[in-house]
Order: structure tokens, then C-alpha cells, then sequence
């Protein structure tokens, strides 16, 4: 046990794209768990795009960060010291903690992940929250039905990935729009989608988009916004839906834009586009998390991490999703699990 | 009888806004309905902003016109010859005829008009196809529920105004934006809608909206897009419905923007965005008609009629639609009608 805690907090709200300067590393005593509390050591750490809206001093679905308050994130770590009766030491738990070497948690503030499912990082992944955004906004929302076009964008991210695979399973005719040859091999050799498109390397994406989807996006599940998004939308069948469960492109923007344009297709179509977010199903967690573990099991879903090594290094693995650095989950490994 | 059929033709496309240069109007003989024809005298010619869509050589839900064609259009008329056991001469008629003194058309291609009902001109209004529109965009797509916030653009136009109607009807609070005070006046006065904002002498709309939307906006009606559109999206309720009607701000821009952006909101709030085509809904249209004939009957849904005289009037009455000239639907009278 390290003598220490170290602790992320926000520096300052970033004007832009955030930099490194927006974070402070600060050190304070390993606390103590008070009555029904358990201290929690963080094996992994996840960095997920919508933090981005935390550091922001505005009104979103997150509660803001304060400046100087330590950052929250999805963990999963082992219970090192327990004053609660539902955790024991060495129990592997999932919870909304901290950017930090430890934290304290409120018994009820964790659930249990079991080591012998899947590596236990997944449950910040393919089995957690990302993976159960890609579930449900893919199926509730998207509705997919066999023989649909679903087209999605950040396809070889966390979300993208899993909802692609889903809609393979699902019968539909998969397109997956990312920003690196590997990831676009990586789309449709592992993973099976039907096609990819690089949009870094692209100069005409609508024409690509109708190239790819000659009858048409079903479904579009986007993660990005921007001019993928317009290029999809100049693309869809009649009756189409679109998932809207990120905008990563513009959450950097300086001057945001002021607000939906050009929403005409929309009557031509007769299309849907609608928001998701993951927790308004808190009810059917379990529904998803059994179907994932399944399909993980039996390789109807594939997924990857990428790790970064280091709670010091947790600001860059963060950074580096607005450059797309990451295939599959982007994590950080912040102490070594050692099965017990 | 008139010797001549005059007929207004496309003589040109509009390079952003439409001007009179657009059109020509050429006579030839009145023509004679062949088998199973009827000759139809125009006595209302509907303009409607759809329209703009047709004059453009792309790709939307109605067909383009060609140029040198002549321009159709939803007509009230008389039967003055027939040669079908369907229709006698005096039978008055709606369909979707010609800008013209005349138009022939098949006998299953009119619905009859009941001039006990109400006056004939409604046909082309609160109850024909703006009516129906208002009906199932509000109702199917919009899905309001009693206590809930309605925003309606185009609040003072053919449809917008029967819209907030049926939506007060419903147990809404009912919100309208319109760009004249004599329409905000008609708004709060006459149809009952509770706040009404005139975004022509509103400097900030997000904040007027927010004023008057103080539990946020459940569904949003949208007739215009733009800025007006912007405001809405900005004070969306959690789960907040949009229903994409029409985007008449945008229709003659020159450079059209470039798809949506901003999509943030909507998860957010996770609201849903949904366009309408009433003739989705043609097998309820008797639902619609019926309820709307009866809702004019009793007061329930007033109406005005904006009515420009004389055929060689209709590219006027026409442009006038993006100045926002119309209260209600705006009509064109192009011969008397005297009930047999």
C-alpha cells in the first residue's frame, strides 16, 4: 500500500481544447473509511469524452467540476480495507470514483465485478458503461431491424465498436466511419463490419457515405457530430433514426454552434433523430450486462483497450481521445491486479 | 365562361429568393376534359412555402417542376363539364390541379368539397391540408400531453395557428412565435394561445423563450428553422419532442448550410426530432377531417384567411409567404363562386 494518495483535480476550465495545464496532481494522506464505507485501490480508471462537459462551467446532464475539486471517473479497483458488511478486502468493484490512487466509497456506491468473467478493465468497457450506451441506444433508440443500413460514426471508439457489432448480430448491414486505416481494418476484418470509411483520408464524405449505403442510413448511431454527421444526414432512407449519444467533434469548440441547421432532411424523410444517455435505463442494466457478458463469451462481440500505464499519465490518455489515439476503450492502469 | 385558360408556368429557377421573373403566364383555349375527365374552374388557388421545394432542380419529397411546365397547385373549383358519372357540373371540388383559370383532371383524382360546411376557400386550409398537417405533426409526432409547454413557429400561419389550437385543446400551455404584433395580438387575443413572442422586435429569442417556457418547451412545432429554431433547442424539457414541419427561414437561402449542428442538446434532454409529411397519414385523413370540420364548428379552432385577388396576383401571394405577409392561410381567389 502506497503511502500516499495521489489525486487529479481540475486546475482550470479549458478555453477550447484543454491542455495539460487544466489538471493538478495534488498528494494527501490515504484516507480512512468511516462507518459503511470501504477504501477502494484503483487497478483502472477510465477517461470517456464526456468528461469534457464536467470541465465546462454550464448546465449539462454531469453535474460541473469545480475548479479545485478532485475529478470523478469510472473505476474499477479492489477493496483494500472495509468498515461495510457487503464488501470483504480483495472484492474486484466498479464505482463512479475518483481520478486518484485511492478513494473512499459508500457501500452502496459500488457494484461487485467478477475476475473471472472477463479482465476486470472491461467493466469500464465492453461490459460497462460504454458498452451498455452502445446496447441500448443501438436497440431503443436505433431500432434496428434485419436488412437495415446502420452507419456508425466513432466506430472503432468504446460505444462505436460494441454498436456495430450489435447491429451485425442484429441482421442489419454495418458502416463504420473512423479516422486511421488500422482502425478501419480493424472494422471490417475482426470485427466484420461490412464497410469502412476513413474520413481522414476521404475528400467527399457524402459521397462516400452513398457509396457505402447505396440504399441508404437506417440507422445512423453517431458519437461525433460535424461533418460526418451532415454527411450522414444527406444520406438517410425515409423513416430513418438517428442516435445522437455524442458530438466529440465539437466539444472543444471555441464558438459553439448556435444550434441544429438544415434540419429539412428531416421532413423529406420523415426521420427521427433523438438523444440517448445510458443511465435513464438504470432499470435494465442487468438485461444488457448479461446479453454483453454473453456475446463477449462466445465472441459475437470483440472488443479492445487501449491502455495507458499510470495515473500520472491520466491527463494525456484523456487528451488523446480528441485525436482519436485510442482503438476500442481507452483506460488507465493505475496499479496491478493480482488475482487473489 | 372565360375563352381563354390562362396558366402560370416556371419560367426560370430562383437563385435563392424567388422573384416575378419565376414565372409566366401563358394562355391557350380552354382545354376539353377527354373520358372519364372533368373541367374544373378555379374559384381558390392554394400558395403554400412547399412550393419553393418544386422550384428547385433536387431531390425532395415532392417531384421538381421542369421548367416551361405549368405550376400546380391545391385548388377549390367548380365542375363546369363532365364526363363522368362521378361528378356533376356545379359540384364543387378540391385537388391538386394547376396555377389556372382552368384545369382538367380525372374524376378520381378530386375529393368533393361540402359549401354547406364552410366557406369553400377552407378546403385549402383549416381543413385541407395545413389543417391536417397541424393535426397529425401536432398529435403523431408531437404526442402532447396535458400540463405540457407547446412552442409553435410560424405560430400565425396556416398551420402554426391551428396547431397551438388543437394544442390548447389538448391541456397545453401554449407558447407562439410570429413576426408581426397584429399576429402576436391574434394569437393571445382571439386563439387563445397563453404568451406569444414577436421575434421580430425580440432581441434576445433564447431568453424570450425561456421567459415564456419556464418548465422548458415539451414539444416544439417547427415551421421556420433558423434562429428562431435555435432558441427552441436551447430550453428543451428532458424528453422534449420536435416536429420538423417545415424550415421556411432557410427555403431561399442561397448557400444552404450544411447539415445540423449542435445535436448536443438532445442528449442533454435526450429529446427526439422528427419530421412530418402529412401524406403519410393519407388512410386517417377522414379522422382529421372530421374532427377539424367539427372543431371550426364549434369555435373550438378559429381560422383566418389571407386572400389575394386575381390569378395574375398568385406570384405575389406566393413571394409573399417568405415576408411573413399572410395571416393564416393565404389564398389566391381567382373566380367568384355562387352557391347553386
Amino acid at each position: 500500500m502506497r503511502e500516499t494518495n495521489r489525486q487529479w483535480v481540475l486546475a482550470e476550465r479549458p478555453a477550447g481544447r484543454p491542455t495539460v495545464e487544466c489538471f493538478d496532481l495534488v498528494e494527501e494522506a490515504v484516507p480512512d473509511p468511516g462507518p459503511r464505507e470501504v477504501l477502494v485501490r484503483t487497478r483502472y480508471m477510465s477517461v470517456d469524452p464526456y468528461m469534457r462537459g464536467r470541465m465546462r462551467d454550464a448546465d449539462s446532464y454531469a453535474e460541473p467540476w469545480d475548479v479545485g475539486e478532485v475529478m470523478h471517473a469510472g473505476v474499477v479497483g479492489e477493496v483494500v480495507e472495509s468498515n461495510s458488511p457487503k464488501w470483504d478486502a480483495g472484492d474486484v468493484v466498479n464505482g463512479n470514483l475518483r481520478w486518484a490512487d485511492y478513494a473512499v466509497a459508500d457501500e452502496d456506491q459500488l457494484v461487485a465485478v467478477d475476475p473471472e468473467r472477463a479482465p476486470i478493465s472491461t467493466a469500464l468497457g465492453v461490459l460497462g458503461m460504454p458498452g451498455r450506451t452502445a446496447y441500448f441506444g443501438l436497440l431503443d433508440v436505433g431500432e434496428p431491424k434485419p436488412g437495415d443500413t446502420v452507419l456508425v460514426s466513432g466506430a472503432a471508439g468504446a460505444v462505436g465498436s460494441v454498436v456495430g457489432q450489435i447491429a451485425k448480430h442484429a441482421g442489419c448491414r454495418v458502416v463504420g466511419v473512423a479516422g486511421a486505416d488500422e482502425k478501419v481494418h480493424w472494422l471490417t476484418g475482426e470485427l466484420g463490419f461490412d464497410e469502412a470509411i476513413n474520413y481522414d483520408t476521404t475528400e467527399n464524405l457524402r459521397a462516400a457515405v452513398a457509396a457505402a449505403c447505396p440504399d441508404g442510413v437506417d440507422v445512423y448511431y453517431d458519437n461525433v457530430g460535424g461533418p460526418i454527421t451532415d454527411a450522414a444526414f444527406a444520406n438517410l432512407a425515409v423513416r430513418a433514426r438517428v442516435v445522437v449519444c455524442g458530438q466529440i467533434s465539437l466539444y472543444n469548440a471555441e464558438e459553439r454552434p448556435t444550434g441544429p441547421r438544415q434540419l429539412g432532411e428531416l421532413i423529406t424523410k420523415r426521420a427521427r433523430v433523438e438523444g440517448v444517455l445510458v443511465r435513464d435505463y438504470v432499470e435494465r442494466y442487468e438485461e444488457a450486462n448479461e446479453r454483453l457478458a454473453r456475446w463477449v463469451g462466445d465472441g459475437t462481440v470483440q472488443y479492445r483497450e487501449t491502455v495507458t500505464e499510470g495515473l500520472e499519465n491520466a491527463p494525456d490518455a484523456f487528451l488523446g481521445l480528441f485525436d482519436g489515439v485510442n482503438v476500442g476503450k481507452q483506460v488507465v492502469k493505475v496499479s496491478e491486479y493480482e488475482p487473489g
